[in-house]
């Protein structure tokens, strides 16, 4: 087992701060871990520790963490923060592996003497792991560990995927992964780490690195601990899987917010876009541009280049797209001349043999068949935009079919692109169910694009 | 009644080549129109008009609109296009006053004949006002008047509001129909005119400028027929009430495309900046931005300045708003000093008086009301963006009703910003309803913020 593993596939956890009161942290936490222990879905022993009471809904509590007759895998702490170091003391006398601090009141509201207190423990003791203080906890789908504390009626989790999501900011994390459910993509790991007292971003992106369930690093990002650590594990990491990072605090304005915030340095907008270049980062822009580069991250395979080919049955939206394909600095691909004679034979001479390729408004699955089959031969065209307006009469249910086996076939990038809402939104979740990434926006569609292609390009000329 | 009121509100209704073949245009359109006559939607009376069939549906046929025995305000023609210029005589001869052109096959794919035939009755009959060819015809919310074909089960439709749509493209113009119908917010009237051979989008404006339903024209354009007439009345329009427009063929690449499309010109981009902006014309670079324009443009008074107050329980989602606010080119507004000190002594020191305002985790309705109360008296800031988590425990439903009655009072620009899934967006349609503005994302926020102030701007100073 590695270092970290013990946060996220624990054997016994003490739950320290554990409460039976109504409408508190520590009650919502306890029953989270223990209600999907008794659903079956770990099988971690919980321990609530509470010097105040014997019994937690219906559990023997421990006065201390040291009480406890069996070893600790993981403690998470949730006691106010002027009680943190005494308990953080006993849990490294516990020799409890790992420890999440979920309390608040450190460094970020620039408390000095009980940050040193608390990080001069950890310093001192290299052996017991620490996430936080300040932060939401952790996620994991494949276990169901869940140390976080939203009201579960308040929101919906994301089924089990293969992005994983670490945040500095907890509640940023929370809305997140709330809104994750509501996405046709999965998770594998949600960190929320706080102000990264230890472990920080570097070490979890190493762990990341080395998770079999992970296959895309998405990272909410305010400042970086050690520079040159994590430019190091980023760029080893970045040759393995690709990170997408969404950096809060970008402009001049916003770096004195981040610093008050998690208490981390956000350093200039232009040290940080050459440091995620170098490395191999996807930088996103904004919370959208980090969704539809996880999403595409996690389902498409590398590109050999930017030519994009869009097909589409609606001439406004194919020009909407390609003017966004070309604006984020992708090119048009050019359909080579066999092909060409190809489609001019097989199509209605309505249809535009170009890009964007028209196949105008009566299309049917049948000709979209034929230009994706085209497509995926032809050696000009890199990537492949299908967009598909679902209202038109000439468009039956057949054609989710046709598109996802074609999909399989196809080893280029490939998305598609639809607008609409209720019937539309099912033809889609179908695609999605499938394995066909889909997009609303053309903007969304080419920044999905052009992030694979420079993560693309990474993989080809990383030394 | 303006002349083209009678495409709008016409009394008599000849639908030109109705069917009752299943799957038909003809079909469908007819059915349209019949169906909401008789549910008592509208009183204009419906005249199928098809020399092969005796009775359509029900209704007696006649063989040319010249054989109905009544006067006849709007044909919907949807014959061959080649029997076009044959029926459009008739029209003429009938003294229709507006006819819609729902048939293709003229410049867009670049029949010369049948286009100059066509072109030349339209000329010489100016009483009898067109729209068309190849467009997808129109749709009206307050009567629900509705010449359009596409498959009803395949879509829903815009509830009534005021924002009118008009498209150049005709399957664009569908899909936004039906994605409008996801979003919070009215349709006046929808309008695709295709190649735009007699009424074009300049006239169009004209009419939607002069429309006391219509407080939005949103647009997407390909190409303008004449510069001139277009910037005049855009320019005229925009000093009563703002356009958006999307403009599609915006890059060197994609001119060829949109000539082929529609058989307009698309011309550079550079070109049509330069217009937008001397005609106060609002310009969205995505169909995203179209939508998110039109919404704050429908709802929101016009600005005095650009410096906004960002007021947020989630400090990340706080700094990824400041940043978008920067990069968009608005300010982050200085709260004023008597209020940075009322602030300092109603809030807990957890609370960082600056700019995002950032009311912590744990802040509740009362926070929030203090906090958009002190915004809206406080010159410093001219417009609010208040983004609220509502996955927190401290914060519940209360908020909502809050935010609504602040909104009222609040003669600046405010919007709420908030992310997640069910239990969210039950509240942001809630505050939809109650006339607050919602988004998701900061980007599609800051933009539509930058769009208000731009336009305000125009207004100002417009001479």
């Amino acid at each position: 087992m590695k270092e970290l593993d013990y946060f996220f596939y624990p054997k016994s956890i003490a739950v320290i701060g554990a409460s039976g009161k109504k409408d508190s942290i520590g009650k919502a936490i306890f029953e989270n871990l223990h209600g999907n222990l008794r659903k079956g879905k770990h099988s971690a022993k919980i321990f609530p520790v509470n010097p105040n009471h014997k019994i937690i809904l219906g559990k023997k509590a421990y006065a201390s963490v040291k009480d406890i007759p069996s070893g600790i895998d993981l403690a998470v702490i949730i006691v106010p923060a002027k009680v943190v170091p005494a308990v953080m003391r006993e849990c490294v006398e516990k020799e409890v592996k790992a420890v999440i601090i979920i309390s608040a009141g450190f460094s970020e509201i620039g408390e000095k003497k009980l940050t040193a207190e608390l990080s001069s423990i950890i310093e001192k003791n290299p052996n017991t792991k620490v996430i936080g203080p300040n932060c939401f906890g952790i996620f994991v789908t494949d276990n169901c560990l869940d140390t976080t504390f939203a009201e579960k009626r308040k929101m919906n989790y994301p089924r089990s995927g293969n992005v994983a999501f670490m945040s500095q900011s907890g509640a940023m994390g929370v809305a997140v992964l709330d809104w994750m459910s509501t996405q046709q993509f999965g998770l594998s790991k949600f960190i929320s780490y706080g102000n990264a007292m230890d472990v920080d971003e570097a070490d979890l992106l190493e762990y990341l690195s080395g998770d079999s369930k992970t296959k895309v690093i998405s990272v909410y990002l305010e400042g970086v601990k050690e520079g040159r650590k994590f430019m190091k594990i980023a760029k080893s990491t970045s040759k393995r899987k690709p990170i997408v990072v969404l950096k809060g605090g970008v402009t001049e304005e916003t770096h004195a917010a981040t610093a008050s915030h998690t208490g981390s340095l956000a350093g200039s907008a232009q040290v940080y876009e050459a440091l995620f270049r170098q490395t191999g980062i996807v930088q996103a822009n904004d919370m959208l541009e980090l969704f539809v580069l996880s999403k595409i991250l996690e389902n498409a395979p590398l590109t050999r280049g930017k030519k994009v080919l869009i097909i589409t049955n609606g001439g406004g939206y194919g020009i909407a797209a390609a003017d966004q394909v070309i604006r984020k600095g992708l090119e048009l691909a050019n359909i080579s001349k066999e092909n060409s004679k190809k489609l001019r034979k097989a199509f209605p001479s309505t249809v535009t043999i170009g890009n964007p390729l028209d196949l105008v408004g009566d299309a049917d699955d049948r000709r979209y068949q034929i230009a994706i089959e085209s497509a995926i031969k032809d050696e000009n065209v890199d990537m492949i935009m299908v967009l598909v307006l679902f209202n038109t009469p000439s468009i039956d249910r057949n054609i989710v079919k046709k598109i996802i086996s074609l999909r399989k076939k196809c080893r280029k990038p490939m998305l598609v692109l639809s607008i609409g809402s209720r019937y539309t939104n099912e033809r889609k979740t179908e695609l999605e169910k499938g394995g066909v990434v889909t997009f609303n926006y053309p903007s969304g569609a080419a920044i999905a694009l052009k992030g694979l292609y420079d993560y693309s390009r990474f993989r080809k000329y990383a030394p």
